[in-house]
């Protein structure tokens, strides 16, 4: 069968193939990027669900067609969240409701990019954000990563004509990497000078371990989207994320494309997730889980200082992985075959670079879904995998 | 600011503008495609989510990241329900589970069409498939309808290098037609002649006030994608809809599509579908929307007859919609005006047509979310707004 263009040459997930692999209950598993189930509000959200079908109207409201843009109070209760946490006014006719942050992100590719247009992204960069945006088939050009953000000289090196630049500041997956502030200023004025959109996606910036938030890039610079997400914060399965546009066109847009995609988001699970932020205490709520996720991650980063010396990592200031390399003639893709064959599973790096700039020797380990003792275990299984690996080159 | 080309000329919704005027409570719309929400089981969806939340395991599963595919009971469920319905044997491996059919729509779209592939619809056709197919910027060809389906000559006119026939052969948004037998057979055939894929879409085939159910497209060409929806016989609220792949290579486009597009469907409404149908009578329960429909039909069919006698139709067999013509020099977007102004609204024919077919002098009438005496009132009020519109021209 011929199928439409823009459909040729999207790889199969690796992740997905990973997950599948780890499966298997015996497989300790630092491969997916899957929350602590243990810190889902479960009981909240049972309360919240009963009151709304419990209650005629709202029962009626939940179930029904909905607006596209999303469920107003939810919009405004995220417009507010801005104000909290970064001081930032958001106009609530700006969100827009999404599945998760990656609808925000097919959305905004959908309405914004066109064939062979350039397209600026962190190296290395969240997986899915590559495999959204290459259905749109855009030329990749990677950004390259230091420890405080981009570095000048790569960002200086980008084409000219780029049309937008992907970025995660705040704990960036894979590399956990937040942005000083000054990369932030640099990387505002760099897409000013050029007349760039900057998408700013934000799904970790709240499970921070320590040190103060740094400012949103919208701080700098006005032609800026953000994307943001109730994944980590509340649950992946109610599957809620928003867009902030940069201004009524923008978002005008947005709204046809969400039509266009699947109408609206369900009212339903915007309806939990409101009464859980009007009837419960989110702030503790995700402290808990900062905590919690900060022990997890300290496990890691101390087992894997103990017992994989060979790799080099730095530790993080929050977010859900930890992201090094091994020495430079080490290819982590088949280390991987290693790796599940003694119970552990990790990504390899090059899943999570675009084609013009690749490295083997690097791995992402998730701590976020294990348990410390696993952790502990995971690790010298790892360490086991990698002698053999060393042993058969 | 410079959008994708995909995303130029993609008009706001009439739908969508309309619904924001019938928002005054004092207009009796006939203008939405709305499900009845006093019908929703919100009782049994209350029974499920809480089975699901305060369970400790389905809990977790509920609110975890899911497989794309969508949640394998439900899956399972929906195979059966053809083998139930129409004898056919699905394999589950070839369903996923979308956001609506709508999503079903757009990812199938973006995987099967080109720039300027050309698109057969029915004329008219569900205006958010348009909407939906647009972004990809076919070139649309409408195949006439007459009273059991596609004519036989409008047909045979299509274009020679079509790529794909989008339609919706029972109870058919917006004309209410359902497609004879011996005209699904001559559909299959001309597809089968010239290698179109078929995309059967159903979300209203279940509605049946009276006949038999006929053969599915796909009884008659294997060449077919099945769409369907649990918006119109469990509730919209939810966002749940499937694709049927016609074959594995299929489904894997699909499937990445749907990763790249918001990962996966929500896991928790889609477990609370999975239990409505493990515990309740789903049967019975499309049994008695039927039946309440039916007289809701019945209402608004004698009113029509009785007050609005210039207005011409077809009774129907099943679904939600009436619709008809005035005489040839009436047009039913400038009647709407006098229309809304009196307290009543409808869609005009105008949004279902693609460019190359258009008839300015339809309307479709919704029935399935008004109370009898509304409809009624409703009528009256068309009545005296067609009568102020010919006195007005």
């Amino acid at each position: 069968m011929q199928f439409a263009k823009r459909s040729e040459g999207i790889n199969s997930s690796f992740i997905r193939d990973i997950l599948n692999l780890t499966k298997n209950k015996d497989i300790i598993s630092f491969a997916g990027g899957l929350p602590n189930p243990g810190l889902f509000p479960t009981d909240e959200f049972a309360s919240a669900a009963e009151n709304i079908l419990k209650d005629p109207k709202l029962s009626k409201e939940a179930l029904q067609y909905g607006q596209s843009a999303g469920y107003r109070p939810l919009i405004e209760i995220i417009a507010k969240s801005y104000k909290t946490k970064d001081n930032l006014d958001i106009d609530p006719d700006l969100i827009l409701i999404t599945n998760g942050s990656q609808q925000g992100l097919d959305l905004i590719s959908k309405i914004f990019i066109n064939e062979k247009d350039r397209v600026l992204l962190e190296g290395p960069t969240y997986l899915a954000a590559l495999q959204s945006m290459q259905f749109y088939r855009p030329e990749f050009y990677s950004v390259q990563l230091e420890k405080d953000g981009p570095k000048k000289e790569s960002l200086n090196s980008a084409p000219k004509d780029s049309r937008l630049f992907y970025c995660i500041p705040n704990f960036q997956n894979p590399s956990g990497i937040s942005w000083s502030n000054e990369k932030r200023k640099l990387v505002a004025d760099f897409a000013a000078s050029q007349d760039i959109l900057l998408v700013e996606d934000d799904p970790y910036g709240e499970i921070r371990f320590e040190g103060g938030r740094p400012l949103p890039l919208k701080t700098f610079y006005e032609k800026t989207v953000m994307l943001g997400s109730f994944s980590k914060i509340l649950a992946p399965g109610l599957r809620l994320g928003w867009i902030i546009a940069p201004n009524k066109e923008f978002f005008e847009k947005l709204l046809l494309a969400k039509q266009a995609a699947d109408l609206h988001t369900s009212q339903f699970t915007q309806m939990i997730a409101a009464k859980f932020y009007e009837n419960f205490n989110s702030q503790a709520h995700i402290e808990k889980i900062s905590q919690v996720y900060k022990k997890q991650k300290d496990a890691l980063v101390s087992a894997l200082r103990e017992h994989l010396p060979d790799f080099h990592f730095n530790d993080i200031q929050g977010g859900m992985f930890i992201w090094g390399s091994f020495p430079e003639d080490v290819d982590t893709l088949s280390l991987l075959d290693f790796a599940v064959k003694e119970g552990v599973a990790y990504v390899p790096g090059i899943a999570f670079f675009a084609k013009d700039f690749q490295k083997h020797n690097f791995a992402r380990l998730n701590f976020s879904n294990s348990q410390k003792e696993d952790i502990v275990l995971g690790v010298k299984r790892l360490r086991k995998a990698y002698e053999k690996y060393k042993e058969q080159r």
